[in-house]
């Protein structure tokens, strides 16, 4: 079964509780418990990790490439600076996988510094402003096709 | 059933002999019978429509306000100056329907000038850089949750 | 009788429907008859037309100086980055005829983008803000002295 | 009487003496007498005032807050710089009232440091290029329907 | 006999009528007829042209890149945002066929908008300053050695 | 018979062994002997010079004012820095005489900074992009009508 | 008994009437009482003045340098563009003196223009966004460690 | 009693050792000793921590929204780019608690870099400037009024 | 006697308690003793004032136009941002009069924003950098040849 | 033995695998033998370290001032954002001791990004663009004289 | 006698030819004479040299510090972008000698480029606009005061 | 022997003399001593010439080209500005050869114009800031491994 790796950025944690008029007010447990079951019917192996450290996430995206898997990254306020990341994200399709870039709010509805993403140029694909539903859509993409309905 | 407009913008009819390497080598009408598919599944009523006329896609977008049905746009070079389309698209988000802006390319792997949309700040959500698979997770981010699998 | 032609751009037959809050409930239809009004008594034989399309506008301009007619031009979104029009509305003020840039709303308080106007430079002058009223300021300046009361 | 303080800035008590082919050639006693005639009309009481002095601008913006009248503002230079008279005009609106913003030339055809208005986003509206008749139109925004003609 | 399109955009019909001090006296008629007479000495095919609508351009160009045919392109201006134009433009070149960009006036001598061309990068070679001259240098660019005295 | 200074700016001597891909590979002798040959057919007294030397140029567009002939410039990489040479061209232009600007290569297609001429504001008319061919179509836009066949 | 000035700029005495809800609804009497309560708790001489003349600020702070006495600065809107009290204030803080610029509001949560101090360079310090205590801070700042409990 | 966090981010930890000139020669120590005594006076607990990791900043900010505290911050070179930080400090404010941004130095007074805050646009207030007594000037404006004399 | 009006702004009135390592140890006094001494001997008779007033300044010109005499002004930090004192300034030399702009120190080698003069477009002519003697050099300008040795 | 700490940033750890055509096909451990080995020639003691982590960078900083070490310091992507790195590396400078920024490629011929270093301005000196080789390099610069053959 | 070197750059030797609305009819021979002229009365040894080449003019600025002469430049074009010609007039200055910048025209009246000078910020000071005068009034700023009356 | 040609640009003779705090007390002379000691111990047969004048030093990177031999360019002010410079540096790494950019000094610690290299995009690799040992590290780089001891 095709494995994904799930990677949430800073502050993604907080979710339920922050700026629930832009984020809505399900958890982070609850945005857990949703790729799980959307994973299983779209027959992928998707495990999701959080955390607020930079160099974190850049280590997971190191072992996606070690471990060949596709990754849906959601790299929160990274979005904006982390040329690290950026740098990390580059070695995942470089390897030839993929990296869906997700976002839960529109960040070109925002303020203005959250229209550039230094992550984007790297990205095989982006998806963003659906809530919950961006990961419910990234793993589609990421899905094999004999799994899924549509 | 829900209806969904699924509006294409200039250079898209060039699907198949443009640029191959970047949009695929499948045509326009290969893209309509993708969307016919997936609509089906989907449980929407899909129509695609193609113009390089941007009065044209301005119209349409009316069209989609005055008969309420979502709409997948694919603003093509539009999204880069078109603030008319803009001005149209804001009111379909602006009237409670759901506008989703779809790219088939990844805009921001490419040249400085695709890097900018003035469309994203006024749409509900994007999808970039999944080729015609971007028009399916459109379409499954507007579907009734009761009408697909996942 | 003075001849003007009242030149509206895109989604300005939207009146009435679209962000009411910013363009007021009446529609396009109540524009003309209040124009209609307003040119009666200022000795002025105003038409009013209405179009999405860029071409069509460049094209009235044109006939403005085939007929020699002063123009009140709004030209809503075009505004911001229309160089075809501007090039077509040049030549109405190089003619020797009087064109007057009209807004219903005010621009320089609404987004950064409509803070630039490329009409602007070759328009006779400018009158922004006053909601339908913008059209009566822009034919009265138009109007014979000795047709109004002040 | 609705009141009204026409309010002039820096220069502007050099007209006729100053660049005649972009102001013309009456002088500021002409524009005090034309702008009585036109109240008059209008079922207006204007009064213009003229200063050189950013502050003394000020104070009158302070004044008409108090006495709650409308405002019709040149600010000429100021225009483009005093965010203290900004300041003191943002006041006049959120009271309420209404403040017009004219200019005599078009300030869009001319240096490029005159296409930026500072006061532009906080004034109810704008009226340029039309010579006086700039004022004769700010006049007629502000009067009551049931006293002009058109 | 090899084939030549010569498209013209916006504006161009105003030849003659337009600023004479720019662009001449002649008419867009005498445009063709020069066309016509430097295409049959070159050993071309011309067909010249003529829209104010970008979309209709844009047709054109997807034509030329089915009947596999060079292009003269003046695209007014189109030069400077349309990029719409530049992407059906950049199916020319791209399939191998050559597209000249020509101006009638130079544009780095006039406004500074004018300065910029989004064509520019995507054509095979630019004329610009000579008045109708540029079209007659750019179909000799586009002709076939053998037919021409140099 | 009319004379033509056709004026070689900095590394244009490396023609054929610099970046074939770009400029072709013939040599600067290639080009002189391809200039004699058109500028005789077009009745033309053309002398070809090459330099690396910005005031060597300089001096040579002074001795083309005084000697009254019309200039072909190719100002190489000082096209886009050397305001001194502008200072020069714009004499010959000034004048009453023409200089033509010329490019081998498209210098829109190529590094950002090459995007910009500071010489364009002041020359006649460009040619660009078409290899060698750029002069001849530079002698030709020079040429007397009677010269040539079309 | 240690001398601070305090001098407010331009609209701050219209305190308690201007925009309540960032600047709170006491007066400027009522912040003239406050700091005189503050002060005599901390030791400081403090006299509070208020202009809308940048030429009145201008000359107080001459004054503080001549009668060597802090200066607790609310530059109002000259934050922004004044270099002439940008230059009056250096002279302070250059005699060995202290100036604190205030801040009523937060700047940086508001307007764009409102981010940038000009006075910020030559200031000691800088207290902004707490109200009227702003000017608490600043005076503790300024006060002797011996007269205050904290 | 009110629990403040005070909270510093990177190489604060080397105060005393680095640039005393800028910073002064006592230590982080010194500063914690300080903010102890300080606080006591003024009626609050306040913890002093430092790190020069931004996710363990972010963290703490996390555990100030959920345990309800105020936060004095002194994001230090964080200051001018963490967005990741901003968003974390940002629930604070949204959650109703109050976050002070305090600099030892006058960033201002310093590199360009340093004049540009991300923070400041969701902070309460900034204290900037003042040595060491930025933090106390932070925790007097955090303090309850009861609890201090001035 | 030709009559020459000498005007000061901003600060000026500091001169020799100002930055003396800038400005000198002279007063404004030794100024305008040193200025009446040039005047006397180069055959002009001038006028030295100071103000920190920006509509003081503006008066004056006023002054200058109407009494027809030339200017020397040191507009100090006016320089930067004062367009009100530009389009006074400029009237002068729209009247046939000169106007030189003066500076006591070099303003290229001092601040970034102090490079930008809106005065220098509209003077006759610029001299900075030479201490008291730039009006001694200035006023030597607008000597009459008659009265001086050199 | 003069001791040298030779810090490398994010994703260095992955030499060998990431890009192989940019940064070689060559290992981390491989770097670290082929310093040791120049290290030894040159009578350093050399210890290479490298993390993901920006605060763990920021330490050894601290620590190489602390033991009075040299350092060769490859900030990776931190190169192009990390201001807290920068504060750290500078108190490695203004400490008297050396601080040499390496990068294995040529960061100016790629990404415009890639062109900023924040560490630069801060550094003793900079080896760019030869591979390991730079940090040969580096450590001979930091090495003493009477230690090596050149 | 003190020695003085007066330098002028590119295109200055055209003088009465080029654009003598802006630079007036005199010659370059008609300078040398008048400056010869005035050094004389000014008790100066001035040698006037001129050359269109950045090179030569370098190695005269090296002699002028070598030989301890002061320097009058006009660096003409090379104003705007020759940092060669700064380093080299930088060393003049740095030597403790003088070193005036001079314009014929006043270049903050002409094109945008003309507004920024990179010898500014080196230059002991400027005098520009005064046509010949210039150079008159830069050798009076260079003469012993004992040797001129005013 | 490898031959190496080492090229000093402008200013460059002036060693010694020039800034001595930034480029040291030694003479190029000096320098020259120093590359040939170093290049002898290093294997190489370096050449050192040095030249105020941008196109002889354009003719020498032709030279390198044609003699096949790696270079080492100090290009001092030119690094900012001489694109003919870069256009022939770029043919020395087009060929196959080396080119290393060194400075003496560290120019991101200098002014802003000196952070920016139009050569460092095309050279093989870049040392500066180590005084005159950026050349012993320059042809370190470029010696042949055998010849050195590291």
């Amino acid at each position: 079964m095709t494995r994904v790796l799930v990677l949430n950025g800073p502050n993604l944690g907080r979710l339920g509780a922050r700026e629930p008029e832009v984020y809505g007010s399900a958890s982070h447990d609850d945005l857990v418990a949703a790729v799980a079951g959307w994973a299983a019917e779209l027959g992928l192996a998707a495990e999701v990790r959080r955390t607020d450290s930079e160099s974190e996430l850049v280590g997971w995206l190191h072992e996606a490439v070690d471990t060949r898997c596709d990754v849906v990254l959601n790299p929160a306020a990274f979005t904006h600076y982390s040329y690290a990341l950026r740098d990390a994200a580059a070695q995942v399709t470089a390897a030839g996988l993929r990296l869906v870039e997700v976002h839960i709010s529109n960040p070109y509805a925002r303020e203005t510094f959250r229209h550039v993403s230094v992550i984007g140029p790297i990205a095989s694909g982006t998806v963003a402003g659906f809530g919950f539903d961006s990961y419910r859509l990234a793993l589609s993409a990421l899905s094999p096709p004999s799994s899924r309905s549509v």
